[in-house]
Formats: C-alpha cells, sequence, structure tokens
C-alpha cells in the first residue's frame, strides 16, 4: 500500500512531465537531476517564507502564497539579469493540511514558474507534531548567465545614475502576492547597456539602497520628487515614506553610468517604467533632497529580517 | 549604521572565506554563483528540518541540530553516490534567538560540511512574528557526479541481492543527531561494483525498501536473522521491529546482481560493514522470513512524514 507521502509524490511527478533529457532524475529520488548545457555560471538562491511574516494564511490563498514563494525567488534572479532554470520547493505544513491543499500550492508554484520556463525538479514535504506549527515555505532556484555576467551588488561606481523599475510602495494592498518578478526587464536592461550593480526591493528602496552603498564602498543622494510613487502608496497618509519603506515592491533597484543610461533612455521599449532617482556620491553617506528641496540622511528605517520594523 | 541582519551576514561571509576562482559570488548577495567544470551531470536535493519533529530545541544543541540537518543532505547525495560540494541554508528563527545561537547553527553546519569538502554558499535568515514560532532549518545541496552515474531508486533488478550499510535501529538514542552519512562508502560501493539501485534510510528499512520496490517494479523476500542490529535497537524491547522502523539510521540500502555482490565482498575495505539481507522478486510483494524461519508479508510500518508513525 502506498503511504500518503508516495501518493502526493506520484500526484506531484504526474502532473507536470519533465522533460526527459534536461531532468533524467526528477521528483520522487533522494536527488534530482539536471543535465546541462553549462559553459558559464550557475547561480542559487534560496527563500524561507513564513506565514505571519511573508504571508497571512487567515487572508490568502494557498495558491497566492505558493506563487509569491516562487516571485520572490525568481525576483533574486532577476536581480543578478540571470535565466532562472529550475527549482526545489519544501514545505512545512500545519497538522491540519490536507491533500487538496498541498494540490493548491503546487498550482500556484507552476504559475510562477511558468512564467519564465523555470520547471520545478523536487522538493521536500514535512509537517509540524504540534498545532501551533505553522505554515512555511522554502524554495532553492537555480538560474544560469543572461545576456551579462551576473550583475553584483558591490560593485556600484561613483557618479552612477541610481535606477529603478516600476512604482514603490503600498505593497501590503496586494501586489506583495501577485507581482510580476523582473526577470524580463533584468534582461532587457543588460541587453542594452552595461548596468554597474543591481539587486531588487524587498525589504524598500530606504533600506536597500543602503545594501548597495556598503558592498560597493559609495554613497548615494536620492531625489524625493523623482521616486515613482505607487498609486496604492499615494493613498497612504505618507506616500513618500511609503515608497521608501513599505518594501516588498520587488522592483529592480540599479545603477549605471550617465552614458549607459542614455543608451537606455532611447532604447527602452518595455512597458515597465525605468526611472532615474539619484545619484552615487564618493563620500559614504546616504542623502535624501526632500520634496522642499532641502538635503537630509536618509533615515535608515525598512524591514530588517531579524528586527522587524526599525 | 548596519543592520542586524547585515552584521550576521558579514560574520558568516568573513568566518570561512569561500575560494574565490570556484565561488566568485558568496554570502550576501542576491544570489551565489559557482564556476563548475561540469562536464556531467548536476544533482540538487533539499530537506526541511523541524522543531519538534526532526530535533527538540529543549534537548538537543544547536550545534547538533544545525550539524544533522546538513547531514541528511549529504546522506541525500550518498543514496546516490554523487560528490556534494555546494549548500545554502535558511532558517526560521523563534522570536528568542540571538546572533550567538546564529553562530553555533553555523558551526555545526560547518562540521558536517567539511567532512565532505562541501561550501556553504548562501542562505536566508528570517525570523516568525508570533511566540508560537518553532526553528525550522531547510538546506538545498548540490553535487556533482561521483564514480558512475548518479544511482537511482527504480533500477533494482530481479534476482538482485539487498544489502545494507552498517546496524540498524536505536537512531532515537543518539545517532539521528550524530551520524556520519555514507558519503564515501557510497563512493567507494560504485567503484567496485555495479550498484543497480540504491537510497539512505530516513523512513526506517521496513519502509524505505518498498520504495526501491514500489519505483523498481519489482518485489523482495528479506532474511530477518541477517539484518544487523545496531546495539541500542538490541536494548529496545523488540530489536527486529526497532530495525525495521525506527527511521533515520540513514545507511545506505541498495541492491546489487550476485556477481557485483561477490567482487564487493572480496574488496570492500572499509570499517563500516556491508551486509546482504535479502533478495529482489519478480513478483510485487515484500516479505520476510522472521527469526522463526516463517515467511510473511513484511508489514509497512516506518515514519510517513504526513501520516506520523503508521
Amino acid at each position: 500500500m502506498a503511504s500518503r507521502e508516495s501518493e502526493i509524490t506520484d500526484y506531484f511527478a504526474k502532473a507536470r512531465q519533465l522533460d526527459a533529457k534536461d531532468f533524467p532524475i526528477g521528483i520522487g529520488d533522494d536527488m534530482a537531476q539536471m543535465n546541462l548545457a553549462l559553459d558559464s555560471e550557475l547561480l542559487i538562491t534560496t527563500d524561507m517564507l513564513l506565514d505571519g511574516t511573508h504571508f497571512d494564511t487567515s487572508l490568502h490563498s494557498l495558491e497566492e502564497i505558493a506563487y509569491k514563494s516562487m516571485a520572490v525567488n525568481l525576483s533574486d534572479c532577476a536581480a543578478m539579469a540571470t535565466l532562472p532554470f529550475a527549482a526545489v520547493v519544501s514545505v512545512a505544513l500545519p497538522r491540519s493540511f490536507s491533500g487538496e491543499d498541498l494540490k493548491e500550492l503546487h498550482s500556484g508554484i507552476l504559475k510562477a514558474a511558468d512564467m519564465f520556463g523555470c520547471s520545478l525538479i523536487g522538493g521536500d514535504i514535512t509537517s509540524w507534531q504540534d498545532e501551533a506549527g505553522r505554515l512555511a515555505v522554502n524554495i532553492a532556484m537555480l538560474s544560469k548567465r543572461g545576456n551579462s555576467y551576473p550583475v553584483k551588488r558591490s560593485t556600484a561606481q561613483v557618479g552612477d545614475i541610481v535606477c529603478v523599475t516600476g512604482d514603490l510602495g503600498g505593497s501590503l494592498s496586494g501586489s506583495h502576492l501577485s507581482f510580476v518578478p523582473r526577470v524580463k526587464e533584468a534582461l532587457r536592461l543588460t541587453e542594452l547597456a552595461k548596468i554597474n550593480s543591481m539587486m531588487d526591493i524587498s525589504d524598500g528602496l530606504g533600506s536597500d539602497i543602503r545594501h548597495i552603498c556598503r558592498l560597493s564602498g559609495v554613497g548615494a543622494i536620492l531625489d524625493a520628487q523623482a521616486i515613482p510613487i505607487s498609486s496604492a502608496a499615494k493613498e497612504s497618509a505618507n506616500p513618500l515614506e511609503s515608497a521608501l519603506c513599505d518594501g516588498e515592491d520587488f522592483e529592480l533597484l540599479f545603477t549605471v553610468s550617465p552614458e549607459e543610461f542614455e543608451k537606455l533612455e532611447e532604447k527602452w521599449d518595455l512597458p515597465v517604467n525605468i526611472t532615474a532617482i539619484g545619484r552615487i556620491t564618493k563620500d559614504e553617506a546616504i542623502e535624501i533632497v526632500g520634496i522642499d528641496g532641502n538635503k537630509s540622511p536618509l533615515v535608515a528605517y525598512g524591514y530588517d529580517h531579524l528586527r522587524g520594523k526599525d
């Protein structure tokens, strides 16, 4: 008699057959195998999402939760302008979970994966022993080189223009569950110009610009008037603060030389906007020119995964 | 000001410098990058371990817990006779966790990784928002081809001898936290003989032999008298049942033709024993010849990750 675990594993294996040439060993064995024509870089990212921290099972559907779990990993691939191609998913299930719930999770995972041709090739299903255990989803994703070397956080250059894709702020009103990771935009950016540094905005612009500056040994000055604010953020009490520190925008934050930025302005042809919002500076301060025209230090608010909101 | 998260990330990055040639982008960026001389298969596994299910933070040290989390993934690499080379680790932390706790986890991870030259190249640290959230550790591990094609579960042949490494049962008395994954043994097995099918024993022999049989479309008959029983299991009320269904032995379960088994018997030179415990049969029944010499169906006990103990 097959166990419940075997039944579920079989369901996943049959629901989406893997290409046997690329993935000769898939779901159901101790490991998944990939046959890669790998003449360049291989990259890996991993993200753990928790009920009550990154999603809320009392408010969000399991399909939305699973979609988000894949999408944040795809966004990491976008952050370095790489091509996602395979993922493994682990889930820690509450005691109350059913097989139907797992199928709904599976459906959300495939929905995100299919947008960019990323294959789900394996995973692990386990469950909490006590009633208090809440849903956790971990994904590890592999990607390979896109149009350029993987773009790092640590290579911003003094004089670079600081840019973002899309609009910022207000993600909690819904976009944090349904955003489209900027994989295509990142690949197009690196096709059109030399991008010096890049990351995706997960903690909030006000916090994430610090990572690029710290790792690159530079500073930045942002222009509050230039920051593109989402319609959801515009409805909040303080739209600029919302755009700076709500987080989970999953837009791209990148820096390019002024010459390369001109190329981008001229040739950019995707529907998602790119906007210049500041400059990389030599001294390590991070400042913002406010709506009132006054320059002040950019307060380090934003999300810290160990502290919560500052 | 660096955030607490940045401080911890910096600590990990500095505690163990990665070889910049093999791993040009490591901890601290959106993804980790590997430069592989990959002319063969690439494999990936992932395992999620939970407080109260796979370990108990009220009884076990964080170093033990982290060691086990790596070791179960290394054991998956062993199960296919592949060479582990890189891992990413995600942790979901209880609210009460400190930076010192993270360092202890890190130390346990390195202890296991260092046994087999596997590099820790990235990860994700997050924390539960409510007080009830318990520690979860997820690892995804990459490996490459060892001495043979990766050995699958689904390729056992009728007439094969069923073998195990080491002794079985009684893991809860301690070995489930401190076992040495059979990476070296698996590589030596595939060097000396053609291994037809293999997996590691995590749910218990009585349950895991079913996976090989089901996926290979064969049956098996085991000899109770031949099953190597650990000294811990011998102290239990029913040593044979303990060896069959305690689980978490993390020994290798494999099948070889009688001719190849002869080669193994003759040439095996590692301190861990290999023992023949049965045969693969044509009809799909799974049976056991008991200590009393009577044949009976092998009851499907053992650990099911979704049901718990049968």
